[in-house]
């Protein structure tokens, strides 16, 4: 049977090649995120495997209805990506509390409704190892292991999501749960940008159909060899 | 003139060292807790360069009318420590949101307020390099480097911490502020508490007027040569 | 064309799966090792595809040598493995220079001399970005990360290799050639052995077939979404 | 009685700021280097606490002949500072083999040399806890973090020693020998050199000096609270 996987935070981009790419191998998505239209466009263009799910995920009530849908169509969730992210490109002395407390709560927060609800369908009826099983894939960036000055909301957020990865890592992989971080270096632009422009080589850019096959290896793994990080960053980058 | 400082967090153990160390080093010393006996009652025993300020650090009016309570006592202030932290031990499967949302906001959003109170006094009216400068230091933990399987809201909590603390360093360095970071990686245990128990040697345990030495040569540091980060764990810690 | 690959250091375990995975893909294989039996045998089971090189890669001409070896049967080199390594499991105490010394020789200084080897198939003739690029993988453990008491020259060896491996990212990357460093987590075992103990589940074991995949897959990837490092470790490990 | 230091690789810049500050401190210190004329010369500034080694630290048989000297005149060793480095600013396209050996070899091999004669005077006869215990710091650099490209040599060498830096820390801390790492991320500049050119401020150097300090920081820290790695930088530097 095909797997149910649960895409949180999609826009065009990353998130959308992610939907392709997990759609063509197989799989049936739900499309979690704040705009509804987009994602009824995507979801349209993606045909029955996938499903539009406009849900915001800071609000428990909202996942938790998001999630029966996908459910009630598709069945059990065997995959969720934390793909939401929020900006905050401020440094502390121009950040509002209210900004960076945002990004914080796009980021983490709504990373661990969505991971709460999703672990219900990969343990067993007592959160034990019993169950199918899953994974779990966070959506990680260069700020999350060295801090940007002047971003420090976006800093600090993913700091954070990096950290319930590697705690949720070490407290599910033995209940059959894979839990993994990508830590994306650099700007993404899909090839559609690149394509209409054609005096620009586009080497400087990360190609999201190329991080999608990525993350769809981190899937296919084997668990006796199982990623918890690995990056992704073009050859031209300069780290 | 003697220094000002500010710790936000203080309890017995690790806060009350610094606050010992600090004003016997001539600093005039603002404490920052919830629980007013208690800081009543080590204030009272510091004397006149200590005073109480009872505050809950994720208040944002409260942090205002505490950093003024300070500074009419004793001056701009020179130096801040970030060393309250809440604490959130449980896995993804037993934690509520709320303890989840509880861990960041006293470490992390808390500590955002004190810090934006706090360079007031340490940049000029600008906001640039022209003021005084002055020290922030985050008390920071294992967890904030290595994310602790079943401690989620912990570990984000002190990721988040250390991302903060990066951004800010690269941000205020250049304006004359040094910002560090301190993973403590072990359990602290006062002097005292040992002494009542003669059978046990207490090797295992961090003495926390040790620790307050290490927070007290940060502060001292030239700016030729500032550390952002520095670990300190028993000698017989396994790590 | 088929692409020609050299694994420097095959034993039975990863080498030799890394090896049979190559092969299966397409790839002509040279394989090097100090051990010509071993070699022998592994090549004729894998066919014309495989070449049995024994090498000493510490030894500059056998290097020079061995690679010459493969061109003359393959054609230019497209993927080197540097995934020689050499044990030295004692502390400073009881560690002899010469032991240290081996363990820095066959891991890191070994893998230069096929590196610099290596990247004359890869770049154009004046060592610049005009020619087919490749891929140079190395393979590393958790004592390149952390440095394990007790462990000095093994830890020394394998921390200078993931230096190699990040420098050599850094410049040649923009030159079309991927580096990658694996750090592998934990025990290897090979499923033939599991399956000769069926009483035991060996989940505490890394199968090296399932880290092979995760190596091709380093291969495979687009340029613009290069991987520096992933880590693989069985789903119950603790780390 | 007053503590006995070796610094091997004391040349003008660091290692004579840390032989002035541990002679101000009260130590005897040994001065380890292959060029006599310097050693002399700074050994006559310095007076009867000083003693002028030349010695190559690559070689066993010199470093245990050092010691003897320093034993002979100032008693058992209680400090050492790993200071020698070699160069090696060369990519993989460039750098010889020798070239790369060499910097590993003063790097990290002499370092172990000068390590496992300095611990015979730190650890009983046994090789156990019941010696005096004492201090070893290692000096590193921001390509022992994270590998230079175009510096291969450097970045193997730099890493390699802090594997060891970790290593013995976890093997020598229980037995009472504090073992710390500094990363310097920057350039070090004397401030003689500065004076001498009035025009420019100098604030992109470290001064030797205030690195000296937290060296010394790190001999007196209690080991109830040791650290084993911190970094220092000026504080407009860039990172």
């Amino acid at each position: 049977m095909a797997d149910t996987a649960v895409i949180a935070g999609v826009g065009p981009g990353l998130g959308e090649s992610l939907a392709r790419k997990f759609v063509a191998e197989g799989c049936r998505v739900g499309l979690f995120a704040r705009s509804a239209d987009y994602l009824e466009e995507l979801a349209a263009d993606l045909g029955d495997d996938a499903l539009a799910v406009p849900t915001d995920v800071t609000d428990p009530e909202r996942v938790e209805a998001g999630f029966e849908e996908v459910r009630d169509a598709y069945g059990p969730v065997d995959i969720l990506v934390n793909h939401a992210s929020g900006g905050a490109w401020s440094g502390l002395r121009d950040i509002s509390p209210e900004e960076f407390e945002r990004a914080w709560r796009v980021s983490a927060y709504g990373a661990l409704l969505c991971s709460q609800t999703a672990i219900e369908d990969m343990l067993d009826d007592d959160g034990g190892d019993g169950g199918d099983g899953g994974t779990i894939i966070f959506t990680g960036a260069t700020s999350a292991v060295r801090g940007r000055g002047g971003a420090i909301g976006f800093s600090a957020a993913k700091f954070a999501v990096r950290g319930m990865a590697e705690s949720m890592a070490r407290e599910l992989g033995p209940l059959g749960i894979h839990v993994a971080h990508v830590v994306i270096d650099g700007q993404i632009e899909p090839p559609r940008v690149r394509e209409s422009q054609p005096d620009r080589d586009g080497d400087e850019f990360l190609d999201p159909d190329a991080i999608a096959d990525s993350y769809w290896q981190l899937v296919e793994q084997d668990r006796s060899a199982w990623t918890l990080e690995l990056d992704v960053r073009p050859h031209v980058e300069e780290f």
